[in-house]
């Protein structure tokens, strides 16, 4: 759905060269709006205009480009005019952006930033993927703790440009450690006190978090002390960045986004359902069904071993599905709210006593529910049966449904306690466990009920 | 997992009336972990710390306090004290505190309120949950555009203890319409420039919600363009409050926990898993259990149809629970994909011919993988079968997986077309369909393909 509206107008400028037009195109909206509609110009078109505004327009408007569309500048643009935007971008979007730059590029640029600017990004591209370090940005304000609020307010006022939050100015002694934090709201509450010292006004107990960090662990906290940012340290807690609410706000789109693929058995798609060609599809897709497949594949051979059982006792066969989708159920929704007790650290390993107790319980209620709309399903399908005969699907259905809140609740625990992501393992392995399990349950229920396969209980 | 390490100090000084110490406690560390250190208290314990505080740090503890533990507080305090809090807490926190409180504490409350935060809290709780409305704040720092930067510094540092965030000030004419915005970096950078008009430094193209937008499409408006905040107003362009970054998150979190209930068939819970009384949790996860029992029993219905040829042919009775869960998990994914779509805007009902395109190639490439998979599982686990009859598992699950993925993703498209929940209404339909579908389809192949069913095609 890309915006065309200005579309004519823009090549039109182009042509003509028309700078002055451009310039006011680029810095008359929000430059999320201005991006927005860019979209439909070509890289070298987009490139041209933001050429025609300021290096500070030309950023924000930049930043908030798609992604393969800022790629493809960077790639196609002059080496000193594209240095020089990448030296005025926040300092964690630069580094995640070129990362997916070619490295041909990548080195004809990297030369002609300053060193400091080149530095920073050799620094913060070392932090794996998924921690607090890879999500910082290291463009903070920073100030010695001995300046006045007046001469604070002057010197954030001067490096405001260079910052990507002024809002929390971070103070640290000589050697880089974080000593305490100044708020943009206290500074200006205390403008009638200008000598004050900031030493004075700062908030020494700072919550902070370490560049090894989970971006997971980082985001919670941010998230429940509602901070604008929060301050990153080393092990030796010397300042290194910060992470900002949108930075926040990013990791649990990612996160949310993440889960909801994996959810529905899909390996997390990194564009857009209609931007990923087929084949990109289909591996993703195809490599969660196999998995399932291979579980499925074990009912064949646990079937297999019934099949004089069944050959017997046909009807049986017409409540195979029900009896195993009970217990899949079932179990799902077990495995799904432990998983949300892991996550919001509601629950541990070391729980799961209590875990199994409480699932035993909520399976004999749900089970037995179901065993008597069970009951009645079979006296309406299969009228014929005895009494006898009619409770071998009640009886398995509640045995399925308690065993599969166990097995749902176990699984993800003892993932965990494994230390493997129990949102990704839990699924293929419960619907394996629980489908034989569903399988040899009714099948031994029949065997011991049903008189004619030799079994047969009360009175026969 | 309460932390009780002040515990004991706490109540010492409770016992000895020591206001200082019980002051100094409360102030020494950042609000949210005074509170975390207070959730082992009783609500009356509790409440006695909090009053030998001052009024801005009594509210800042107590928002951070469990609900649970603010509910009791309001119901067991004095009225005139619990109504000074709540005209000094956070104007979006205190309604949505009130709505927990029983009716006779809040009666005895809001009479003492002023009449100006009365009306506020009024005012506010009218609008319906999920709403920009209902998630807004009304306590946001508003002026005139005809201050200079200098007054306009002064009056935000006078208004400052009053407003949740000072960091983006609201510029209104006299009837309230929303002018523009700015920021308090503006302010700052313009220090220089004590005697400018902020009305030339305002920015005037702003984004801005509806009260009655749902709180999704805010909170993705102000992830997508990095906001700290995003102005409501009302149907005539009132300003009639903000919503702040931590409320996004809030909302954020909120949606992808109520998302990842629903996907594990559970109705999302409003406490934790622990927190949670069994007789609540076997009710939301009875109510969709329920749904998906009567789905499934349509399979034994289908079944039923199919008896004879299950009796002649009874290794068919094998890959039943294979063919099943092939098509559902398809089916799962297309719907996942075309969901996440759906939320994601990359996608709109009109878009079903090119998603069923894309879809019916995805599940020919998949289709034929499984089918291949299949023929080896038959020929092991069936190994006297003729290869046209080994063939009747790979066609069906070849037909069953295209099935799978068409069905899959047009249902959320035709729930989002008819005005429903496709997040919600998809699953159970898919399973239903999908697992008749499959029966259908395997019988029917069979009887085509396999001579001892009447059918049996080629060489025979």
């Amino acid at each position: 759905m890309i915006n065309t509206l200005y579309l004519p107008e823009i090549r039109e400028m182009l042509a003509s060269d028309d700078e002055q037009g451009l310039n006011e195109f680029c810095t008359a909206l929000h430059a999320a709006r201005t991006a927005e509609f860019m979209e439909g110009l070509s890289s070298a078109e987009a490139w041209q205009v933001l050429l025609a505004t300021d290096a500070t327009t030309r950023v924000d408007v930049f930043t908030y480009l798609p992604e393969q569309q800022q790629v493809d500048i960077l790639e196609s643009a002059d080496p000193q005019e594209a240095s020089d935007l990448i030296a005025n971008m926040p300092h964690d979007d630069r580094v995640d952006l070129l990362k997916e730059v070619e490295d041909v590029s990548v080195d004809s640029i990297l030369p002609l930033l300053p060193t400091e600017e080149r530095r920073d990004i050799q620094r913060l591209s070392q932090h794996p993927e998924g921690t607090a370090g890879a999500v910082m940005t290291s463009d903070m304000a920073r100030l010695p703790e001995t300046l006045t609020v007046r001469e604070a307010l002057e010197e954030v006022a001067r490096q405001s440009a260079d910052h990507e939050t002024i809002y929390y100015i971070y103070i640290v002694d000589e050697e880089n450690h974080l000593r305490g934090l100044v708020s943009a709201r206290q500074l200006v509450t205390n403008l009638g006190r200008p000598n004050k010292l900031i030493s004075d006004l700062m908030e020494r107990d700072l919550l902070t978090v370490t560049d090894t960090d989970d971006q997971e662990t980082v985001a919670s906290k941010v998230a429940e002390y509602d901070f604008l940012a929060i301050p990153v340290v080393d092990s030796e807690q010397h300042l290194v960045g910060i992470i900002t609410h949108d930075d926040v706000i990013d990791v649990l789109r990612e996160e949310a986004e993440e889960d909801a693929y994996l959810a529905g058995a899909v390996e997390p798609l990194d564009e857009t359902y209609m931007e990923t060609p087929w084949y990109t599809l289909a591996w993703k897709r195809g490599v969660w069904l196999t998995v399932l497949f291979v579980a499925a594949m074990l009912t064949a051979a646990a079937l297999k071993g019934y099949e004089d059982t069944l050959a017997k006792v046909t009807w049986l066969v017409l409540f195979i599905p029900l009896v195993i989708s009970s217990g899949g159920n079932s179990g799902t929704q077990s495995t799904t709210l432990v998983i949300r007790g892991l996550t919001n650290k509601d629950l541990v390993p070391g729980d799961w006593l209590k875990v199994v107790r409480r699932e035993i319980i909520t399976g004999l209620c749900l089970g037995s529910f179901l065993a008597m709309l069970g009951f009645f399903v079979v006296r309406i399908v299969q009228s014929e049966l005895t009494t006898q005969q009619a409770l071998v699907v009640p009886i398995t259905l509640l045995s399925v449904v308690i065993c599969g809140t166990i097995v749902g609740s176990l699984l993800p625990l003892l993932f965990r306690r494994l230390g493997l992501d129990e949102a990704l393992m839990s699924s293929p392995f419960l619907t394996g466990i629980i489908d034989i399990a569903g399988i040899v349950i009714y099948m031994s229920v029949a065997i011991f009920m049903l008189e004619e396969l030799g079994g047969g209980v009360g009175a026969g």
